[in-house]
């Protein structure tokens, strides 16, 4: 078969013993629809069928220090930001179907009762509308793409949405250093092609990137598909400019890599989805784009083998190695029912892996992965897989990865866990799960089971699971019947209850599982320093 | 000659101009004397010559907050530390001499009054001690392997000297992870070796290495010679443990690579040179050894070409450049001085690049570098060149740009400025103050001139300058020459007035030539928010 022969030459060479199945070249792979979701699919449904959160979560209450808006504050705003299309006013106006998308997320969980959207250009704005919020005591929402996965960036009660969409220009980009200077408004999509078109890359990216806004990726300290190689956002971010409750406008927009003058405050903004100020643009490392990308997709018969082709991957691949993504096979069913697209193995396997390799040498990268694939086959760790030829099949691998949440989305409802867990027992959280609300009842294919499937994928190299539990609709009976047993299980192993999504509304008050009091002390206290009147995304986070 | 053989071939596969010299190997390299420096220099000569920074600094004065040590105060920590070797009391007895290595430091430059040095064992005890100083409001400094350049670990006036000097345990490696928690006074050359027996790396190296702590290293942000592949220690440490002022322990050692739950309080503690807080534990990810070092070392005509040939590195070496270092003709002519060894390559150069690779795969590394070679001397960039073909010869090149800073400590003094700037205004800042020093008259080489070279070297590969101005003595003279002008100069050109060095006693009147107003007010805010008696590494930072 054309393009396998490098790789069973090899073999040959090496003797190894025949694998099971022999590597095959993807020909047979019909592109998923989209690599990217968005909430435009939010908008064009009816999301007066979406549940409040304020009667999902009944403890939640307004904070009667808030003031209510008024038509005042509306003409105040609309003159501070001056143009038609920066206000988007549901008090003075029958603006609902307008409003409506700006309240509720593309998951459908979580919905609010904002009758404002404001849409500033750049930070000088964003001051003047926070400066009068805080005096106000007005409360707010910072929203970006409102790609989000915990309820981060929508509305509880009446908070203003402060929406960064016509904050989106690219200010500039230094070829020689690597570093982009962006307003957070940017797209993350087009902030890569931008990049592409000069070499570079993103040093971040996720399946929302069609959609996502790289200001809502740095308040959220997005992780994302590359951060075993890239690395984290506390790492790459150079320098950002935000904007504090009062109208404090903090200027960090530095572009220096090293930069040792006193406290690294722009720090606080990465992660802290918005409540203690407002990211309006973002400084940050790019990576000259590589030369040289190989996709690999295997099937695999237990964890244990994912382990060792993990290992293998990281040893034999080393710096070349770009993402190496698990996915079960209850993922991937679910990936071909959504779509109808045919899987690229042909048996079925109970866990599946997508390698990826980037380098500057396409030669010395495809030595490489043949020298792993060789050990990975020839040992016996992987049971079957294809290998990407070209960009529609690399695309089209990716897809069964990145199409997982919009199949999942398909479904009815999803608890989604994004959690960290030591490597060992990644995938025993799904087992346990599983077992759990089949014992209970809860588990079936026809539609009097509350529970679809327990479904488990995520990024192995940064030991980040992501636990999903497909509903047929939200109930407190499964919900109960998952939390807080899941938190405290994660909690037995040290590991996080929020590894990349961040804990918005979902994860709010579980933060105790994953940080000690003195910590939680210590946030609450950083909280009280910057936004005395709490105005700033209420009701979540810590 | 041996070890040429695969570039000359190259060279002429590629029909490329002959370069005016052949790369040969290193044949002739006596390897220096130490690639480490320490405090136990300082220790045998006489630091009583030095002079206090109380004196050198007189717009310093004693806070008159703070109390006054006395017979008690040193009662109280030798019956809570427990121990003799951890308490070493000059002020019930006479241990000036034992005193006197922890009031100075290496470069002979900062001095202060302390009587009292302090060894606590782990965080408990460190609690114990600043809760005691915060309530007697007794000023303290932190201080790890005094090897910093800025003065920050060392008193001012009569501080408590902390040493982490006994807290020195590896606690604990995940070889699946790459994490590695220990210990803030583990030394940074222990940590490496003990992490080369796992075949992990240490993801920063410096020349300090042999006596710095890794504690210290985090403290002050530490960037060193492998950060443009490593990244910075904000993306490398994953948790750490550190006491506050008022004796809290924040116990944020997670050993996971993703963990979004709350604001990311550790980063405060990672560069804000001990005056938040003592760190006394540090939790990294640690990449996989290399398999595959190659180290070049060139001669170039201008800086314009060091331009040209870290481009190129950057294109073609890619993921697998580890370093690229620049080195003046003057301060190579200061290490051959010092230590009498013969340079590598047989002409003088104005400008010299020391370019290192790190990969798992010699074979494709030596390609990727040959092709390089074949480009960069090929097109006439570099000029002469030699490359490692052991790891003596390694090591030995090495020296050549780590033992500029011993080399300078052995001339008098050193004005050291480290600095970041736009790449292509790197060099012109030495270019512009040897110009005004020689038209001040303050540069010669006989006695009678106070300043005996300017020179410039530093990580090219992070647009980071070390400008270092030798005199014969610390002069008032030379000092007004150079500040504030040289801080203008950055400024103007938005750099940095301190890279990776820190602020300390040094730079911190400096902050806002590189730091806006707003930002540091809001640094004061941190700082009394954290400390409120200001009792933590006072005089110095912000």
């Amino acid at each position: 078969m054309s393009g396998t022969r490098n790789i069973t030459a090899a073999l040959r060479r090496a003797r190894v013993p025949r694998p099971r199945f022999a590597i095959r070249t993807v020909q047979s792979i019909t592109p998923l629809t989209t690599r990217t979701f968005s909430a435009s699919s939010t908008r064009n449904s009816d999301s007066r069928q979406i549940k409040f959160t304020s009667d999902a979560y009944p403890n939640l209450k307004r904070n009667p220090n808030f003031a209510e808006i008024s038509a005042e504050d509306v003409t105040h705003f609309k003159e501070l930001l001056g143009s038609q299309s920066a206000v988007i006013d549901g008090v003075t106006t029958d603006a609902t179907d307008d409003i409506e998308p700006f309240n509720s997320d593309w998951m459908r969980k979580y919905r609010g009762h904002t009758r404002l959207v404001l849409k500033p250009q750049n930070a000088q704005e964003v001051s003047k509308v926070l400066k009068y919020c805080n005096e106000r005591k007005l409360a707010v929402v910072p929203q970006g793409g409102n790609t989000g996965l915990v309820g981060g960036s929508v509305p509880v009660f009446d908070e203003i949405v402060i929406n960064t969409s016509r904050m989106n220009q690219i200010r500039s980009f230094d070829a020689a250093s690597g570093v982009l200077v962006a307003d957070a408004g940017v797209i993350l999509e087009t902030a890569d092609q931008y990049l592409a078109e000069r070499e570079h890359l993103f040093p971040l990216d996720l399946g929302a990137k069609g959609s996502c806004h790289i200001g809502g990726n740095v308040s959220t300290n997005a992780g994302g598909l590359r951060l075993l190689r890239y690395g984290s956002l506390h790492g790459s971010v150079l320098g950002l400019e935000a904007v504090l409750p009062d109208g404090t406008i903090v200027d960090a927009l530095s572009t220096l890599r090293k930069n040792n003058t006193g406290y690294d405050l722009k720090q606080l903004f990465i992660g802290s989805e918005g409540t203690i100020g407002l990211v309006t643009a973002v400084s940050i490392q790019c990576p000259p784009r590589p030369k040289a990308v190989n996709v690999a997709y295997f099937g695999l018969e237990s964890f244990e083998q994912v382990q060792q082709a993990y290992l293998a991957a990281k040893g034999q691949l080393s710096e070349i190695l770009s993402a190496f993504e698990l996915m079960d096979g209850r993922s991937q069913k679910l990936v071909i029912e959504s779509t109808g697209n045919k899987h690229p193995l042909e048996g079925e396997y109970p866990f599946y892996c997508l390698v990826e390799t980037s380098g500057s040498n396409a030669e010395h990268d495809m030595a490489k992965l043949e020298s792993f694939l060789e050990s990975v086959m020839g040992d016996g760790i992987v049971a079957d897989g294809v290998l990407a030829q070209d960009e529609t099949q690399f695309q089209a691998l990716w897809r069964w990865r990145e199409g997982i949440t919009e199949s999942l989305s398909h479904l009815g409802g999803t608890y989604k866990y994004d959690v960290s867990i030591p490597l060992a027992d990644l995938y025993l959280l799904v087992e346990d799960c599983k077992a759990r609300l089949t014992e209970k009842g809860l588990v079936g294919d026809d539609d009097s089971f509350p529970v679809r499937a327990v479904v488990g994928y995520g990024h192995m190299g940064d030991s980040n699971l992501h636990l999903n539990v497909a509903v047929r609709q939200y109930s407190k009976e499964v919900e109960k019947a998952i939390e807080p047993w899941v938190y405290e299980w994660i909690q037995k192993r040290q590991g996080s209850i929020s590894a990349e999504h961040g804990l918005g509304v979902a994860k709010r008050e579980f933060i105790g599982y994953s940080q000690n009091e003195t910590m939680v002390k210590l946030m609450k206290q950083l909280k009280n320093l910057y936004d005395p009147n709490g105005i700033m995304n209420p009701y979540k986070y810590i």
